[in-house]
C-alpha cells in the first residue's frame, strides 16, 4: 500500500513554468500576501549573527507574550511550541492515539490530522461536516470507547465556516471522560464572528480541550515554522513528553516573538482581508458563483459552473495559483485565498475569462 | 514518574547574569564560533521578502547538492532533511521502534536517542564504550532477537573519538537481518582520520545503515533546524513516511543550500578546528590534564585534577561557557568546544587560573 502524503498547493515556480508569465499571484496556499510582519523581518536581520546559535530563552519569551495576550488565566507552562503547528499536532497525536485507538474528524478539512492518526497506528474516522462545519452532534454521537482524540478546524480548512461558542458549550458538555477535543484555529485571527468559541473558558471550564494555532497565516512566517498549542496543565505536561527538544530555532521564535507585537502588520493584514471577504462576495453574487461565507482569510467556491480542476488549470495558464480542493475529497470546489484589492480583482477577471471562455467553445460547438 | 528530558548546555544570558561581563566565551554547544557561513546569511537576507512562503522546490535543490557532493551513486530521494537532525533522528526511531522493541545505544553519547526510544515505547539499552568510542564487538555481542536499532555517534559526542572503517565493516557484517544500525555522523566533517567509516560503501553493499548529519555544527546554521539522514532506498522509504509534511522552512533550505557551496567558509572553520586541537593537545600536555584527542570540534577532558561541575561553575564567573557531562552521565568530564586561537587561549587561562585558586584555598587550608 502506497502510505498517503500530503499534497500542498502549487508553488510559483511551477506558474511561471506553466503560464511564461513573470508576475504570478499565488492565492492558493492561505499565506498573507502582504509578506511577513516587518518587525519579524527585522528581528530575523538583526539576529543573522546568532545564526550558529541554538536557542536560549527566545521560546520562553514568546511564551510568555502568548499568555499575556491570551489572558484568561493562562499560564505560560500551559503553551507548547512547535516546528509549525503540525510539528504541536504531530505531538497531540503521538500523545493520545496508537494501535486500537480512534481519533474522529471534522471532514473534510486539512489532511494531517487523518495522516497524523494513521502515522500512530490509530483509525482516523471523518464525521461529514454540516453547513460547511463541523457538525458537532454527529461527532458527539460518533464517541465511542475506542475514540480517544477528535479534531475540529474552526474556522474549518477549506470552507471557512465556524461553529460557535454556544455549539462548542453543547458539545463538551456532552463529550465523555478520557476523549480530548484539539480545535485547530490556524486562521483564529481572521474570525470576525462574535460567537467564535473561547477556549480560555473551555480550559478554565475543566474540559479536554487542546488548542493549536500558527505564525503562518496571520503573521506571515511560514517560512519559519512556529506554531503552538496550549491547554489543561494536566494534558500539556502529557503532550509536551512528545516534544523534541530543539523542534523550534531561535529565528523561529524571535520573528514570531516580534510579528506577536506588529500591531501595524496585524491591522493591514485584517483590514485587507475583510475588505476582500465583501469585494469577492458582491463579485460572486454578481457572477452567480456560490460561496460560503468565510471567517477566515480564504474564500471556498461551491456549485462551480465548470469543473475545478478545469478551472485551476486555466488560472495556472493566466500567472494564477488556486487551490482545487481535490486532495481535501472536495473535487468540485475551489479555494482562494483573500489577498490585495487588485490581485482579488485578478482573479475575478481570470475567472470570468474562463467561464466566458467555455462559453463561447462551448457556444460554437453547439453551432458546428 | 518524572521523564527525562534534554538537559542543554547553558545560555550566554545566563553567564553574563552569573559573570556580570559581557563578553562571553560560549564554548559549551559545539557551536561554530566563525558563526554562519556568509553565503548563507546573505542567502537568508536575499529571502526576507519570502518568509510568509511555504518551501518548494528548495528542499530538492538541497538534497540534489547534497547527493551531488556525497557521491557514491546515492540517489536524491535517499536523502530525507527534517527540522535537524533530531528530527531525521524522530522519524527513524519511530519507523523502528515500538513497545518490546529494543535499540542499543554506544554510550555515553548524545541522550537524544535513550529519550527518542523511550518516547516511542521501546527500551533502551546502553553498551559501554571502549577507548572513548563505540565498543563494536560489545554492540553485536548484545543484539538479541528483540533488538531492532543500534545507535552509534561517530565521531562520539562528548568524548570525540570514532570507530574505523574496518571496524565497522567488521561490525556491520555481524548485524542479523532486520536490525537498523545507525550512524549519527552531526561531527563527520570534521574527521581528519583517514580510516573513517564511508557510509556511502556500507549503503551499495546492502547494509541497512542510516546516517544523519546536521547543517548544526560545521556549517553554523543551528538557528536554522535543519538536518538530513541517508540510507537505502527501501529504508528510506520506511523512514519517510514518518515525516510530518513541512518541517523544515524555506529558510533552513535555503541557507543550508547556500552553506553547502561556501568552500572558504567550510575551510575556515575546519581550520580553525585543526589548529585548535594541537594547542589544546600541548597546553593540556604542560598542566598536565588528560584529554582523548578528537575528530571533532570539540575536546573532551578526563581524570581532572578537580571536580567537574566546580571547574565549569568557576569558568562561568569568568565568562567562559564549558560543558560539564553530567547530563551525559559523566560527572568527572567537561567537553570544551574548539574555538578561535586567542579564545581557546582563554579558556586555557581561565582553567589555569581555577587550578591555582583551589591549589592556594587547599594550600592555606593546609596551613590552617
Amino acid at each position: 500500500m502506497t502510505p498517503k502524503t500530503y499534497v500542498q498547493g502549487k508553488s510559483i515556480e511551477e506558474a511561471k513554468r506553466i503560464s511564461g508569465m513573470d508576475e504570478i499571484l499565488k492565492v492558493g496556499s492561505n499565506e498573507n500576501v502582504l509578506g511577513a510582519s516587518p518587525r519579524a523581518k527585522a528581528a530575523i536581520e538583526a539576529a543573522l549573527d546568532e545564526l550558529h546559535l541554538y536557542p536560549d530563552r527566545q521560546e520562553d519569551i514568546l511564551t510568555d507574550k502568548l499568555a499575556r495576550r491570551m489572558g484568561g488565566g493562562l499560564d505560560r507552562r500551559q503553551i507548547i511550541t512547535g516546528n509549525g503547528s503540525c510539528d504541536v499536532l504531530r505531538m497531540i497525536t503521538q500523545t493520545f492515539i496508537g494501535p486500537g485507538k480512534k481519533a474522529l474528524i471534522a471532514a473534510p478539512t486539512f489532511g494531517m490530522y487523518e495522516l497524523l492518526v494513521e502515522m500512530f497506528g490509530g483509525e482516523a474516522v471523518n464525521v461529514p461536516l454540516k453547513r460547511h462545519a463541523a457538525d458537532l452532534d454527529a461527532l458527539a454521537a460518533a464517541i465511542d470507547e475506542r475514540t480517544s482524540l477528535v479534531f475540529v478546524c474552526n474556522p474549518n480548512n477549506p470552507t471557512g465556516a465556524v461553529v460557535s461558542h454556544a455549539q462548542a458549550t453543547k458539545f463538551l458538555n456532552k463529550v465523555p471522560a478520557g476523549v480530548v477535543v484539539v480545535f485547530d484555529e490556524a486562521y483564529v485571527e481572521f474570525v470576525e464572528d462574535p460567537d467564535f468559541p473561547r477556549m480560555t473558558e473551555f480550559i478554565a471550564a475543566g474540559h479536554d480541550v487542546l488548542v493549536t494555532r500558527t505564525f503562518s497565516k496571520l503573521h506571515g512566517l511560514a517560512s519559519l515554522r512556529v506554531g503552538y498549542g496550549f491547554g489543561p496543565m494536566a494534558l500539556m505536561e502529557r503532550v509536551r513528553r512528545h516534544r523534541v527538544h530543539f523542534n523550534s530555532g531561535r529565528l523561529a521564535f524571535l520573528g514570531a516573538a516580534a510579528a506577536v507585537d506588529d500591531e501595524a502588520h496585524i491591522q493591514r493584514s485584517l483590514e485587507m482581508v475583510r475588505t476582500g471577504r465583501r469585494y469577492y462576495y458582491q463579485a460572486f453574487d454578481e457572477m452567480g458563483i456560490h460561496y460560503v461565507p468565510t471567517q477566515s482569510n480564504f474564500i471556498f467556491l461551491t456549485d462551480l459552473p465548470l469543473d475545478a480542476a478545469f478551472i485551476c488549470d486555466e488560472a495556472m495558464k493566466r500567472g494564477v495559483i488556486l487551490r482545487p480542493t481535490t486532495p481535501f475529497g472536495l473535487p468540485d470546489n475551489i479555494r482562494i485565498t483573500i489577498a490585495r484589492q487588485h490581485e482579488n480583482e485578478r482573479v475575478v477577471r481570470v475567472l470570468q475569462e474562463i467561464i466566458q471562455l467555455h462559453a463561447r467553445q462551448n457556444g460554437s460547438q453547439g453551432a458546428g
